[in-house]
């Protein structure tokens, strides 16, 4: 069987996962990686290739792996892109994805082709589990909790305060609230309440902890609102323990049936690196998209529509016999 | 828009909780429960109807949802029922899988229909996250683990023991070796070292703890290779507290990712009623089948075909917009 050709749009963090979970699937190849920057000056073993000569490999790549972040890149690459290949993407303005669906379904049938939006953990799997607890429990709360993970957006707040060397935010789920609600029972504090803040920090020769400590704490939106925790580190512990992308989290349905018993569905995932995991869940997409594709549907698709089956390699005879 | 018309073949615990799981839908209705016994015999508030009559319901109900047990109802229902309506049902015989689905699929090919075959939790939903994990993460390991739950098989061997009067067993998963699994530690220990055996009794009057204690944890093959650990109880105390059906798990896969990262995908359920649970999965599950057998598709399913988006009865706009 010919193995499924792919291409890689954009090689930060997240191209160069999916080049590593390429490779840990033997029925699959990578074509080539698409950059706007000098293709010589990019560090992969794959072909690299200028994004002015994306058009030029129409019909030698199945899949394209759109890599690009969601605000900057994705907005406008998933329309353009989806009229000449087939394509997937981790589109996560969770506000923009109906608006966004729209523009690439109208690209993808204009060229043909079959679009997988919004795939990776959140908006992806977790979403599959929010769906699943809503359809096989119709009575009952759903909850997500995000963490322990590195916060990219409060990391950059508290970097940007004068002082401070080097700085990253994890954002960790109250303890508490975690087994209230794995045991099934109501909770009642508010969503800031569900998480905490932890920051480790690396301070600037001379800077003063104490009033570091104290803008953090005390800064709105960020910080305020929540029980934030400030830790001040030396460098060589940073560079040991805190320069990973670890991220993960739970989506519970708590559900009730017959007469009141209850019932409780648990999703978690605890990242090593969140890129890397939001990779190779892309990468199992595309084998969705390829199969999609090669049965002519056309247009966008997110991942409600795909059968878990259109991920794998595999048969349906031997998933019968191996998995079910 | 006309409400799904479903029938019940079978009124035991897997039937009644389909009754209670169906009102829990609107968009669905139930039109009757078929059954062996005297109809007049049947405590429910549907229509109660012979089995031998089902045929005369043939494009009054929209999928038959089959709640016999594997080993003596649905290797013959299933193949003879789906020749007349499209069916899901709970089939859950691992080893026989592939031969009884053949039968199925050449049965509703027969008569037009769709069948979807052993859904439920385990076959089910457990085996969905089976699948996704080693398409997801194809470098790496799968663990279940069962419980804390309600063993039927082991249950009856202790209540067939003289001076039992009331028995019931729980198998519990080793809190170290999840913590294990969960931590994307290798499990070094064998599959009986995994889960422990926790039994509840009531003596008979006169009847002596230490000997029936003793006849348990050395019981081959039930007991002897496990940690098992007996408890003697009040009729009241077992009467108020072991009564339940619950049951539950999780389904691990342990992967790694580029240069070794550990990545851990966990599905967990904790089910106050196993029976009512799976109820629960077959009626999110007709949903499915009513639109596949609506768009033409005939033949045997499983849950490795379905789209999460066909267990809803929301559009794919809303789901989108509400759920991604």
């Amino acid at each position: 069987m010919s193995k499924i050709r792919l291409g890689i749009v954009g090689y930060g963090n997240l191209g160069r996962g999916v080049e590593k979970a390429i490779s840990q699937n033997p029925d699959m190849e990578l074509v080539a990686v698409f950059t706007r920057r000098s293709p010589e000056s990019i560090d992969t073993n794959a072909t690299a290739v200028s994004m002015a000569d994306i058009e030029s490999y129409k019909g030698k790549i199945d899949v394209m792996l759109l890599c690009g972040g969601s605000a900057t890149d994705l907005e406008k690459q998933g329309p353009e892109i989806s009229k000449h290949f087939n394509t997937v993407d981790s589109f996560d303005t969770h506000a923009k994805i109906p608006e966004y669906f729209e523009m690439v379904d109208s690209s993808a049938k204009e060229g043909g082709n079959t679009s997988l939006i919004s795939t990776g953990w959140d908006p992806g799997l977790f979403s599959l589990n929010r769906l699943l607890g809503e359809c096989v429990l119709p009575e009952g709360d759903e909850y997500t909790f995000w963490g322990k993970g590195v916060s990219q957006g409060h990391s950059d707040a508290i970097r940007r305060i004068s002082g401070v060397k080097r700085g990253v935010q994890y954002t960790v789920p109250s303890e508490d609230a975690l087994s209230t609600v794995r045991a099934g029972e109501k909770l009642d504090i508010s969503a800031t309440d569900r998480h905490e803040r932890v920051c480790y920090i690396v301070l600037e020769e001379g800077a003063d902890a104490a009033s570091i400590e104290k803008e953090i704490v005390t800064m709105p939106n960020y910080f305020a609102d929540y029980k934030t925790t400030v830790n001040f580190i030396s460098e060589e512990e940073f560079q040991s323990e805190h320069t990973g992308m670890p991220h993960g989290g739970s989506v519970f349905r708590q559900g009730r049936t017959g007469e009141g018993t209850s019932q409780v569905i648990e999703f978690k995932l605890n990242l090593g690196s969140n890129p890397e995991f939001t990779s190779s869940v892309l990468v199992a997409c595309a084998r969705a998209v390829n199969r999609f594709a090669s049965e002519g549907r056309v247009g966008a698709l997110t991942v409600f529509d795909i059968p878990y089956a259109y991920l794998s390699p595999k048969s349906g005879a031997e998933l019968r016999k191996e998995l079910l």
